[in-house]
């Protein structure tokens, strides 16, 4: 194959992102957007974590050093401290590997588990980062639809049957968010993590659970983890990140997996970047040293969770049953409306004209050629960010949104 | 597959790079390592580079949150003005994707470019992190030998005629270090330099060009980068870092490629990891604006060529041509020596013993199984980085070299 047919074949196959085209539309001025998931810079710890800076002069000559591929030392004892409260136990070092962003985690782990057209079960929606990362190394998807408790686990052996119907073959891992699900903001319900666990180790099928937004809750009890429920079985593996909890732009995230792949991994990761940004690492390290991780996490939990009201306000004072029914979600970043008619692309047209932005639902989904088994689209639902706008925004937002579904 | 049997398929196939390894090696007490290609910390400008931290407090919001995928804006401006000296032209921002680590530029490239099976033309001796790289998409290799200036590029027609014999496909890449190569230290001359673009042209066969120490010249004049002398050819892929001008802990590189390959590696990187750490882009950034990169490439260069210099000294003081044979490099990290008898992994174990360490020849070729055509091995050969000792290290080190090839 030549070369300029080649690249127009990763072209089509590779789309961009659907969400960060979007964020084109977000620069307009006087855009309001809950499109982006994006944490509100006015809650980025500015001062402190650049106060942390120091660690670059003290300890610069090891911090400017080439790291090793399982993370700097100081921020995996950090990483061991945070998950000992998160998983319920100790975390083996063996287990735990500092990754760039849950992304890479996510890409690495794909590359090691799985070949060309292996099936993944996903949750319908899912987030479009790891469908990108999946479609990366050639994956195909099966999907299992989703309500207001998440998952709908008890479909998920006929959602395999299907695909052993139509594929010969078995998927090879199951993703989910079991915690405030992006798009969704839907929380597994505990009854079904149980359910979950035993019907993937029937399967066996090796579960990846992403946890970016387990620690922002703002209402209800807290759950358990897939991970913490399954002890040290083998095939649950766990991700997240300090994008959500701390600031995207330090791209830094880990993994704990059994020891056996996650050594796996940092040998596909010693060809893919070598390790984390050292400095961002040590940053991250001395925020945590420093106490500070407890101290902002409070902090955001607040705006957060004062926003997301507002946003449940401001939604149930402007849209009707006539226009969108959703859940308020228990933490999170995202409310997911389903319109009562209409196509969510039309509406995100109309939306935009009126000075709103939101992610129309088919983004969240795979495209339907890439799913085995029944597809699943999702043009009737609209992904709506609460943390990056503020209360006002929030506010004349929602009554922008309202007028623009109206007018279906 | 089973999972525990595709797991320890992949723990066959996915070695440890062989060089990490042996950096325990180098940890032991008293050990003199001329084995990992690291630069010296003490060169590190660890004062400047924290006082470019001021950024993370003033720039805060913009460098917390998610960045492009092409890079951190301030220092995508930087580096266009560094290319333009450089590859002698202005780069268009199109062209320009900033990656973590040239490791990174490696990984993407690869998933952008091959298949599995494909086959890479390699120079032999080669850096192991591109072959890890190459390896992880499944790809092969037909090594072109190098001589003291470089690859010998009037063998690549045959090399390509085997490979295409041997597998009934062209090579899909060629890969090459022509300043200062990782391992051999080799300058590519500017002969060699005019007929590989000719060459590569005429089989079209895109060129992969890897600069990570083009800027470290110690002696000698410079030469134009293959990319410079490609003017806009779109089949010359060019890639630098600041790793060895700045320092590697900071994970920041970027590639320059004709537009349609670069939106091609920036999609398959938004799957990948989303974007370098913008904390890290936005360090280096500050430290290009405020003027230290020249300042300090001044400073590495002469500390460099002094422990350049040295070995040189030491190295024709102890070993005699009856132990090994080297060109002095005039730039770059390494000596690349042949030994004179005995094989490099013997004479590594007998080295380390007497508290000296270097890297083995044959961890800078592919594995013979996954070479096509005339597989080429280099046991006779030791690789010595002169950047990490200091110059008494240096003698000292040498010294100990020499006892223990004698006693072969």
């Amino acid at each position: 194959m030549d070369r300029s047919v080649r690249l127009s074949r990763l072209a089509q196959g590779m789309q961009p992102s659907p969400i960060r085209e979007l964020f084109k539309y977000t620069q307009q001025k006087g855009m309001i957007s809950f499109a982006g998931g994006l944490p509100a810079p006015a809650a980025f710890p500015v001062e402190a974590f650049a106060g942390c800076a120091e660690v670059l002069a003290r300890d610069g000559k090891a911090v400017l050093q080439y790291g090793a591929s399982e993370g700097y030392g100081p921020l995996r004892e950090a990483l061991l401290a945070l998950m000992r409260g998160r998983l319920g136990r100790e975390v083996r070092p063996e287990e735990l590997l500092v990754t760039s962003g849950s992304q890479q985690g996510v890409d690495l782990l794909a590359r090691v588990l799985l070949d060309p057209g292996d099936v993944v079960v996903v949750e319908a929606p899912t987030y479009p980062g790891t469908v990108h990362a999946l479609r990366n190394v050639g994956a195909r998807f099966a999907a299992v639809p989703c309500d207001g408790q998440g998952m709908q686990v008890e479909l998920l052996p006929e959602v395999v049957a299907r695909c052993e119907r139509a594929t010969g073959a078995r998927p090879r891992l199951i993703y989910t968010i079991p915690d405030f699900s992006n798009p969704s903001g839907a929380c597994l319900s505990l009854e079904r993590r149980r359910r979950l666990l035993e019907l993937a180790a029937e399967l066996a099928i090796p579960l990846l659970e992403d946890d970016p937004y387990g620690c922002l809750r703002y209402a209800g009890e807290p759950l358990p983890t897939l991970k913490a429920l399954a002890g040290d079985a083998p095939d649950v593996i766990y991700a997240s990140s300090f994008s959500k909890v701390l600031a995207p732009g330090v791209r830094v995230a880990w993994t704990v997996a059994d020891p056996q792949l996650t050594r796996a991994t940092v040998l596909m990761r010693q060809g893919a970047d070598l390790c984390t940004s050292t400095v961002s690492q040590a940053l991250v390290a001395e925020y945590c040293r420093r106490g500070l991780v407890e101290r902002h996490l409070a902090h955001v939990i607040a705006t957060y969770s004062g926003k997301c009201r507002a946003m449940q306000e401001s939604l149930a004072r402007h849209l009707g049953a006539e226009l969108a029914t959703w859940t308020e979600p228990q933490g999170g970043f995202f409310y997911w409306l389903r319109l009562a008619h209409g196509s969510a692309d039309d509406a995100f047209h109309r939306a935009v004209a009126r000075g709103v932005a939101f992610v129309p639902g088919p983004a969240f989904y795979p495209g339907s050629d890439e799913q085995v088994g029944e597809a699943l689209g999702g043009d009737e639902y609209a992904r709506l960010c609460f943390t990056f706008a503020d209360p006002a925004q929030i506010e004349e937002g929602c009554q922008r949104l309202a007028a623009a579904l109206r007018q279906a």
